[in-house]
C-alpha cells in the first residue's frame, strides 16, 4: 500500500479514536476503549472496502454493515461522521436523550439494519442478511463486526455453521481480538489461533491478523471478497483502547468515558477533520432494480366445511403455501420439525423459498430478521416451548421494529403425551411482553388462514399460535379475522357471565357453555384470537353486561390470555375467575390433560357455578 | 472382547430394542427408532462402564448418565428394567396417565437428573455435572448421549468451549449419529468427521466408531476413562431403527409407534429377560462419606444505615460474600459481568467457589442446574435482559424442579443512558411463568440481604431483581422480609388509593405519596417485593379498604407486577391503574427515562389525580 495511503488511514484511524473519545466524554458514559481497538479496521473498510451509498441507504445493491459488538457504537458514530452522514456536533448528543445517537445502535438511525447491544446477536442476523442475496441474485457483501467476548455465545456457533454449511462467501466477520473482555481477559486472550481453528472446523476461511496494521488488514478484506464458496473471518489482533496509555491494553478500563478525554485526544494528535469518501456500489445500469422477488398471483386460501376436523398447525401449511403463491416476497424457515409445524406444505411448494434451519431457534430467528431487512416477509416455525430458546433475539427484534412472523406450534397441556418438555405453556407471556408485537392464537382452520394473511402485512414481531390436535372447524371460509378484533360465539340477554377463551379452550368454553344453558344457566363465550392487540372494547361490554369473566386458556396462568383480559378491563373492575394451567403435567391423553389442568369443559361449568 | 461378553452385549442390546418397540407400542407413540440407534452404546456402557448404585441413587459417589436426547425415553425406561429398577408391567405404563415414565425423562424418577426433551439441554447440563466433581474432590464420572440433530443447537457449543477449556475429563459424550433428525438427514449426515473436527477444535479427545460394535464401544469408554485433561466425544456411526427393516436407516419412521410391533419383535428375536448388573461404585471405606462442602461459619449479613444511597446489586454482591461465610454450599456463577452484577465480591472472598461462565448465558444456567444436583445451591447472575437468552433452560429448571437461584441485575428503564438492549424490561414476565418460581425484588439494600439469604433454602428457581443505580435504604438492618410478603409504607384510615410497587419504583411511590399528601390526597403505598408468590392477603386488604389500586413498575406492562396484582384481586374486582413501561426507550438519563415512562414520582401523582 502506497505511504501516502497509509498515513491517510493512520490519520483516519486516529480521528475515529478521537471522536470515540469525545463523543463517550460528552456523554459522560460509553465504550470508547472498545471503539479504539476496532478504528484500524474500519478505517480501512471505509475507505477501500466497503460499498455503500450513505445517500440512499435502501439501495438494494448497497453492502451491510453489522456491528454485532454495539457497545464500540462511538466509532461507528465516529464513521458516519467521518463519511460526511452526521455533523460534528450531532455526534456530541451521543446517549443524550431524544438522540438517536443511542448507547447501542438501532435502526432509527437508517444506515442501521438491527438493533445491536445484546452480544452474540449482530452475526447470526448478519447470515440472514447474507442468505438473502442468494435469492436476490445481488452481489451485496455482509460485513459484521464482531468482539472477541461475544464468541463464547452459542449463538455465535449457530450461525458459523449455517454460513459455513450453506457456503456464504459474501458474508466476511472481522472479530476485533482485543484480549479484554468487561470484567476481565477473555478466555482465549490473543490466541487468535484458538478461534481459527473453530471456525475453520465449521468450514470457514480464516486470516489471522495485526489488526493495527493498514496494510494487513487490506489484504485481508481483499482476500475475503476473493474467496469463493466460504464465509471468511478475518482474526485480528488489537489493542483495547490503542493510542492512550491511559486505558490501551489495561483491565478496568472497559465501559466507561477516559478520565482526562483532552489529554487522550491531544495524545491521538488532537482533533481532525478528515473524510472518507465511501464509495456507492457500481451498479451499472441497475441502479433503478427492484430486488428480485418470486412470481406473484391470486391468494386463494385454502377452505374447510364447518364441523370438519382439522388441526390448525395443518391449516397453517396450507395457508403458508397458499400466500406464498400469492406473495412473491414470502419466505418461509423451520427448525428442523416442519413435519411436526406443518412448514412442509410451504417446503413442498416453494423449495426455493423455504430455509432448513435445523435445531438451532436463536439462528432460526436471526435468519428470519436478516431476510426482513431485505425486505422479504418471513414465516418462522417451530414447536411454541422452543421458541423460548431465541427469546433475547425475539426481544431484540422489538427494539429493532423488525417485521418478522413466528409461529409457534403444539402449543399447551393438549398436545397430550409427549410431556411438559415439549408443551408451549410460556409463549403468550413472552410475545406478549415484546415491544410493539402482535399475538394471534386461531381456533380453527379457516380463522388460522385468514390470520397467517393478516400477518404478512404486519409491522414488528407478530405470533401465530398453533394446536397440534384437531378441532373442528366453526368459522365460514372467507370470513374476516382483523387484528384486534374477537368474535362473540354465545350471547343472550340473560348472560350469567362470559367465558373468554382462545385456540382450543374455544371448544371446550362451547361445551360448558351448552352444558350451562341445559342447566339453566346462559352464559357468553367470546373467541379472544387477538390477544395482543386485544379487543378491549368487546371485553368491557362483556364485563359491563355480565358483571362476571371467566377467562379460560392452555397456557400458564402468569401472563396470557387471563393477563391480557385483567389488563383490559382493570380500570373498571370487573370480577374475573381465570382458568389456565397452575400445575406441572405428566403425560396423559389430550383431553386427560385439559381436565388434569382444569380447563376442560367441566372445569369451566364448574367454575361458572361456584361463581354464581 | 471375548465372545460370551459379545453374544450377552448383543442380546442385551436386543433385549433394549425389543421393549422399546413394546413400550411404544403400548403407548401408542413414543421415539422407538431413536432408541433402537443407541441400544448397543447403552448395553455396553450399563453391563461394563457405568458406576451406579440404583438401590442408593443419593450414593455421592455414583456416575451421572443423563439422556440429552430425551426422546430416547424407551431406551432409558428399557435400561431401568434390565438393571431391575422397574418391572416390566410398569415399563408398559409408559406415556400413560400418572406414569412416572413419561414421554420424556423427568427426575419423577429417581435415577433421573434433569428433564430433557428440549434438545441441546443436556450436555450443559451435564458440564454443570461435571464441574462439581472439583469441587467435592469425587471420581465420579458424567456420561451423556447426545443425538446427532441436536449438535446444531448454540447451547451444545457454549458446553463445548466450557467443558474443553476447563478440561473437564470426567465427562463422556456420547452422540448417537444416526444421520436421521426429525424431518429428514441432518446437515453432516455419518461424516462423523464433520463433528470430531468441531469438537476437537474446541480442545476435546474425540473417538470416532462404529455405533452397533460392541468391542469398539468398549474401547472407546475405556479410552475416554483414561483420558487425562480433556473430556471426550464418542462419534458413533449407527442406524436409526437398527434391527428393523421396515423402519431401519428410513426418514418418516421418527417419533411413532412401529406399525406391526409384533412382528419388530419377533424379528429382534423375541421378548428376552435379560438382566444388567450395573456396578456400585467402588467407595472403600467411603461409602457414608458426605460430599465435600466448603467451611461455614456464622451469617453476618451486611448492614447499611437507613438513609444511605446504595444500589441493590451492590449489596447482592457484599449478602452473597457473607452467605459464602456462612454456607459451605453457596457457590456463584456470572456470565462476564461480575463487575457490574457485582458478583465480584464474591469472587474476591471466595474464588474457588465461582464460576466465570463468560458470554454464555445458556450454559450459565445449566452449569447452575447440574451444580445444584449435587446438592450446591448456586446462584447465577447476569444482566436481567440477557437471562432472556437462558429461557429454554429456566422453563426446564422449572420442569425439573431444580433449585436454583438467578440474579439479573440492571433492571428497566432505570439503567438510563445505555438504551433498550441493556434493560432488563421483559424478566419478572419470564420468571413468573416458570412453573414453581419465585420471583423477588428488592427497593433497598437491607432488603436485598435480607432476600438473597431466604433464597438460599428455597426449592425450584428462584430470582432476584437488582437496580444499577443507588436508592436510599428505607429498612433497618435486620428486619425480615418472607417470601410471599409484602410491606405496607404508608397508609392512613382515610386513604383514597394504594400505589403498589416494587424495587426502584417504590421510592417514586413514596414521593408520590408526600406529594399527594400535600395536595391533600391521602395515599397508602406498598411495598411488594414477592412478585410470586403474591401477598394476595394484603392486596385485597388494600384494594377492600381504599378501593382503588395503583400499579407501577420498571418492567412492561405485560406479565409482571400489574399483573401479578390484578391476577391476586381479580375475583374481588377492584379498579386498578397499570403504570408500567409501554413505549420503546432511548438513550437518556435514570430520572429523564423514569419520566419518559410514565412510572416517576409526577407521574404515579397524576395517575391519582386522575383516578379520582
Amino acid at each position: 500500500m502506497p505511504e501516502r495511503d497509509l498515513q491517510y488511514l493512520a490519520g483516519l484511524a486516529a480521528q475515529l479514536r478521537v471522536d470515540s473519545v469525545r463523543a463517550a466524554a460528552a456523554a459522560g458514559s460509553g465504550h470508547p476503549t472498545s471503539s479504539m481497538s476496532a478504528a484500524d479496521l474500519m478505517a480501512v473498510l471505509f475507505a477501500c472496502h466497503l460499498r455503500y451509498d450513505f445517500d440512499r441507504p435502501d439501495n438494494p445493491a448497497n453492502d451491510h454493515l453489522i456491528f454485532s459488538k454495539g457497545h464500540a457504537s462511538p466509532l461507528l458514530y465516529s464513521l458516519y461522521k467521518a463519511a460526511g452522514a452526521i455533523t460534528d456536533e450531532e455526534l456530541l448528543t451521543f446517549r443524550k436523550r431524544d438522540s438517536r445517537l443511542e448507547g447501542h445502535p438501532t435502526p432509527r438511525l437508517p444506515w442501521v439494519d438491527v438493533a445491536t447491544g445484546s452480544l452474540g446477536q449482530g452475526l447470526p442476523v448478519g447470515v440472514g442478511v447474507a442468505m438473502a442475496a442468494r435469492l436476490e441474485r445481488l452481489p451485496y457483501r455482509v460485513w459484521v463486526l464482531c468482539g472477541d467476548s461475544e464468541l463464547a455465545e452459542g449463538s455465535i456457533w449457530e450461525a458459523a455453521e449455517h454460513a459455513g454449511s450453506e457456503g456464504l462467501a459474501n458474508l466476511t466477520v472481522i472479530v476485533d481480538v482485543n484480549r479484554l473482555g468487561q470484567r476481565g481477559p477473555t478466555r482465549h486472550g490473543w490466541d487468535t489461533g484458538a478461534y481459527a481453528r473453530r471456525f475453520g472446523a465449521f468450514g470457514w476461511h480464516t486470516i489471522e491478523i495485526d489488526g493495527h496494521d493498514p496494510g494487513q488488514i487490506d489484504f485481508a478484506f481483499t482476500d475475503a471478497s476473493n474467496t469463493r464458496r466460504r464465509p471468511t473471518v478475518i482474526l485480528a489482533k488489537t489493542r483495547k483502547g490503542e493510542g492512550v496509555l491511559e486505558v490501551e491494553n489495561r483491565e478496568g478500563a472497559h465501559g466507561k468515558a477516559l478520565k482526562d478525554p483532552d489529554k487522550a485526544v491531544a495524545e491521538l494528535g488532537g482533533v481532525r477533520d478528515v473524510r472518507v469518501e465511501v464509495h456507492a456500489p457500481d451498479t451499472g445500469a441497475d441502479t433503478a432494480a427492484e430486488p428480485f422477488r418470486f412470481d406473484a398471483g391470486e391468494l386463494e386460501p385454502p377452505v374447510w366445511p364447518v364441523g370438519e376436523q382439522v388441526a390448525t398447525r395443518a391449516a397453517y401449511g396450507e395457508a403458508l403455501a397458499a400466500l406464498g403463491a400469492a406473495r412473491g416476497d414470502v419466505v418461509a424457515l423451520d427448525g428442523e420439525v416442519a413435519d411436526s409445524t406443518k412448514t412442509e406444505t410451504f417446503a413442498e411448494a416453494f423449495p426455493e423459498r423455504f430455509f432448513e434451519m435445523y435445531i438451532a431457534e436463536q439462528q432460526l430467528v436471526a435468519a428470519a430478521i436478516g431476510l426482513q431487512v431485505r425486505g422479504w416477509k418471513p414465516y418462522a416455525a417451530t414447536f411454541a416451548a422452543f421458541l423460548t430458546r431465541a427469546h433475547d433475539f425475539i426481544r431484540m427484534a422489538g427494539v429493532s421494529g423488525s417485521s418478522i412472523r413466528l409461529v409457534g406450534s403444539h402449543a399447551g397441556v393438549a398436545i397430550g403425551e409427549d410431556g411438559p418438555s415439549q408443551m408451549g405453556l410460556e409463549d403468550l407471556a413472552m410475545l406478549r411482553t415484546v415491544h410493539g408485537s402482535t399475538v394471534l392464537y386461531p381456533c380453527d382452520a379457516n380463522q388460522t388462514a385468514a390470520l397467517l394473511a393478516e400477518m404478512a402485512d404486519l409491522d414488528g414481531v407478530s405470533y401465530l399460535r398453533t394446536t397440534r390436535g384437531a378441532t373442528p372447524v366453526i368459522y365460514q371460509p372467507g370470513e374476516r379475522f382483523p387484528v384486534g378484533g374477537s368474535r362473540v360465539l354465545r350471547h343472550s340477554p340473560g348472560d350469567r357471565a362470559t367465558i373468554v377463551a382462545a385456540g382450543v379452550t374455544v371448544h371446550e368454553a362451547l361445551a360448558a357453555a351448552d352444558d350451562l344453558r341445559e342447566a339453566g344457566i346462559p352464559v357468553g363465550v367470546i373467541d379472544l384470537y387477538s390477544i395482543k392487540p386485544v379487543d378491549t372494547a368487546a371485553l368491557i361490554e362483556a364485563a359491563t353486561t355480565t358483571g362476571n369473566l371467566i377467562t379460560v386458556e392452555d397456557h400458564r396462568i402468569e401472563g396470557g390470555l387471563g393477563d391480557a383480559v385483567t389488563d383490559a378491563v382493570s380500570e373498571l373492575g370487573p370480577r374475573v375467575i381465570k382458568l389456565a394451567v397452575t400445575g406441572l403435567p405428566g403425560s396423559a391423553t389430550p383431553q386427560e390433560q385439559l381436565a388434569d389442568a382444569g380447563i376442560d369443559r367441566h372445569a369451566i361449568a364448574d367454575a361458572v357455578k361456584r361463581l354464581l
